[in-house]
């Protein structure tokens, strides 16, 4: 037998105190994931297929060598010690993002880790094949091996915590979020929302919109694309859009990379899914430059990271006056045509229609997808319903929220999702979180900049992206999420905001 | 003072043998030079400007990590291990892959790999301002120290062995071959090739060739060098081709990355450099499967690799009948021209002009550029001479091997080349290695396919790729050099062939 040549990673004792030494090793921590970052897009965007083995080998490895540098006892210690340095308050709160990703790393023991990786990703790989073919059973089989290690993380997590198991696994998404106020704030839209959806079906009967004519040429789009990204303030020298299968906003903060894909059929998705992946990108390409590296400089949650990007898709892109800026781009890149005219291009952009799948939804109907979820996953979790209760769970939920009639239709109901094949439970909520969180900052924006929407009609955006920049990009998670909130708009998260923007632009 | 938290990177024991411990570690090395590559190659590709620095860092992280595993003292206890355990022969083989890269990893003391690593992009760095500015003043005056560096590496390298100091420096680019042969080699050169050039210069005056009208876009170019990547066997499931300001084929063998560069005015250099690092990428799919991640599924040496691609340049692509085949794909992409018509197309291949700059030159007068650099750069290296030497002993061999005046003209002299800034001393010899054993694989295959050229001219090239796959490709380093050249050819390396190939084609 032969003993494996263990290595020390020895580094000079160069710093003086135990925060700087945590801060150089989270840097260098740093350093191999920005490695995975472009690689793991490298791997969506560019990858020839026979590739993939040997990538995901080397991810693996490299993942392996994050997880053992996050979990160092040694560096356990310094954390402890640095508690008791005398510390200033940014660098207190930096030590908090350091201590909370201590905890993440080794509340779970890494053969459980490893375990719920490898379920997840055979089932996340047999779903593939099993939506299509609308096998819920096939996928219900794996499913339940997935529930069952979620729940054992859920548990090590929450353990000596208050947290109910559900919301540890929330809380890695969205720290500091409770299911009590989730309850409150669903709760809450669950009353008026299909009231809502009604009303503003009735209001769009009245208002038909003209329909683009495609083929709308790839080329054409990207152009357009790039312009619109401009447009909204994205750093070309910091960052680049390409293409892939599942639009997504990865790389590092100093060197973004967007995806986005394209249908030749209908321009709207890919320019909409490029401004939302913008809101995105610019959170990144803003956080505080000087701490980057730190767990402190991260976007403070995924719900305030989908607040970035629904600014941008939501907030600000479907504003008539930002609609009217669009136009001559539309002009230049793909012709004229009736459907070009702004007001029916934000007809077109803020239709409202019940359907099965997430994400083609509206804003409006998208949270009515996301409680659905909610409401299944965290009983789920929590061990009060079975994976076989959930079809049965899904179709009364869409029955309620929005009329639909989804029994038998697997594949475009409880299957649609890669998130919980993929083990991604407590991800959910963060959407709707986000929309919320949107709302509340272009609430706070109209009191802060009273002529917002002439700014935007007249295209000076920059004093959007002052606000944006100031009060939350460069604020990175140097406050716990309610204080960036009071700080940000004067108040915690308020579901009235929200209510108010949809009434606003759909019933007003 | 805090201490570094140092971290043990274990792995379960599961070798038997200290050899398949030895091949465990050497894979892991490689799952992270994995990540090195795909990231240095997105580094050239694709990478905005402002990502530079992060990914410098993210880089040198890596590769410090690496520089740790190659040199771990356990890795060297298994070594010494693995060598009395029970090996076949292809082990065997293996373990000495494994020792060369082991003594080639340690033998310098990290410090000075460091220091000289700093010294290099430091003076290469400003090389990039000072060789269009003519400051031969300046860039000396670095070079001075890279100088003095790469001798101390040169003398650690040297230390215990009977290599001079230069040979322990050319060693690490083509293992086995000393100063001995390449004198004989380039000395012989030498001989014939000032008169032949001479004679080819002569000859081509009476068949003037019709230039090539362009522009040629880029997009037309980019389809007609994919199409000419497929037409030499390219695997686009294990690759691709993008640009880059320096063409070069890195990635991985599961996964290679070739780039290129357009030029509006012409489309030979990116179509003859497309096929150039197409031989590169071939050799680098066909290694070894089953071995890939250990050293001795490598390529062999630098010469051979650029055996592989000159086969592909200089031996496939400029024969008569493969530019016959050529002909329906730039009549495709880029329309009909008089310049197109085959033998006109293989005048403009086969031209040869005395010049300054060896990235421009042809396969004639490419060996004057190699064996001045050897002729420098070799005692300079050893302490014969200093770098104050250089630009007369430039002026002097430029006259004597290609009758051109570089008196006071650094930039286009010997300022030129990127190798000697950045510390490469002992690569130059390769290329010409490369041509030589190109030649001599063409001497041989000329044997073994007796119909060789009605095989090209008829489109039929699978017995080429199949000879250099079973030959070359698939041996990785199996064998030391001289015994590869043997088995492929039937001798060891013959500078005759390369002569006569010289003499067929520019004299015939």
């Amino acid at each position: 037998m032969a003993d494996w040549p263990g290595l020390s990673i020895g580094v000079p004792r160069l710093s003086n105190t135990a925060y700087e030494a945590a801060c150089t090793h989270y840097r260098r921590i740093d350093r191999l994931q920005h490695l995975q970052a472009i690689a793991g897009w490298d791997q969506m965007a560019n990858m020839p297929p026979n590739g993939n083995e040997a990538r995901s080998h080397a991810l693996a490895e490299v993942e392996g060598l994050v997880h053992e540098m996050g979990t160092a006892p040694a560096l356990g210690a310094l954390l402890q010690r640095a508690a008791a340095e005398p510390l200033d308050e940014a660098q207190r709160a930096s030590l908090r993002e350091m201590q909370r990703a201590w905890r993440n790393a080794t509340a779970v023991p890494q053969e459980l880790v490893e375990a719920a990786s490898l379920a997840a990703s055979r089932c996340e790989h047999a779903w593939r094949s099993q939506r299509p073919a609308n096998d819920w059973q096939g996928f219900s089989a794996n499913l339940v091996e997935v529930v069952r290690l979620q729940r054992e993380q859920a548990r090590a997590l929450s353990a000596g915590t208050e947290l109910s198991p559900y919301e540890a696994l929330l809380d890695r998404f969205e720290p500091g979020m409770r299911c009590a106020q989730i309850d409150r704030y669903f709760g809450d839209i669950r009353g008026w929302l299909p009231q809502l959806i009604r009303d503003a079906l009735r209001r769009q009967e009245s208002r038909p919109a003209v329909e683009p004519v495609g083929p709308f040429p790839k080329a054409a789009q990207r152009a357009l694309g790039l312009e619109a990204m401009r447009m909204v303030g994205f750093d070309f020298e910091g960052g680049r859009l390409d293409e892939s299968a599942h639009p997504f906003c990865g790389g590092v903060p100093q060197d973004v990379r967007m995806t986005t894909r394209y249908s030749e059929d209908n321009f709207l998705p890919a320019l909409m899914g490029v401004i939302h992946e913008t809101g995105h990108g610019r959170y990144e390409q803003n956080l505080p430059r000087e701490l980057l590296g730190l767990p402190v400089a991260q976007a403070r949650s995924m719900g305030l990271h989908e607040s970035q990007s629904l600014s941008f898709e939501m907030q600000l892109a479907r504003n008539p006056g930002f609609v009217q800026q669009l136009r001559p781009l539309l002009l230049k890149h793909l012709g004229e045509q009736a459907a070009f005219e702004p007001e029916n291009l934000v007809r077109l952009l803020t239709r409202v229609r019940r359907g099965y799948i997430r994400v083609d939804a509206d804003e409006v109907t998208y949270p009515a997808h996301v409680i659905l979820r909610y409401e299944i996953e965290r009983p789920l979790i929590n061990g009060e319903i079975e994976v076989s209760d959930i079809p049965g769970l899904w179709d009364q939920g869409m029955q309620e929220l929005l009329g639909l009639d989804t029994r038998g239709n697997f594949r475009n109901g409880c299957m649609q999702d890669v998130h919980w094949g993929s083990g991604g439970f407590g991800y959910f909520p963060c959407y709707t979180l986000g929309a919320m969180y949107a709302a509340q900052w272009f609430a706070a924006m109209r009191r802060d900049l009273p002529d917002l929407d002439g700014q935007i009609a007249r295209g000076e955006l920059e004093p959007i992206f002052g606000w944006l920049r100031e009060r939350i990009w460069t604020q990175g998670s140097r406050w716990e999420t309610d204080e960036l909130a009071r700080r940000a708009s004067g108040e915690t998260l308020n579901p009235a905001h929200f209510r108010r923007h949809l009434e606003a632009r759909y019933l007003g």
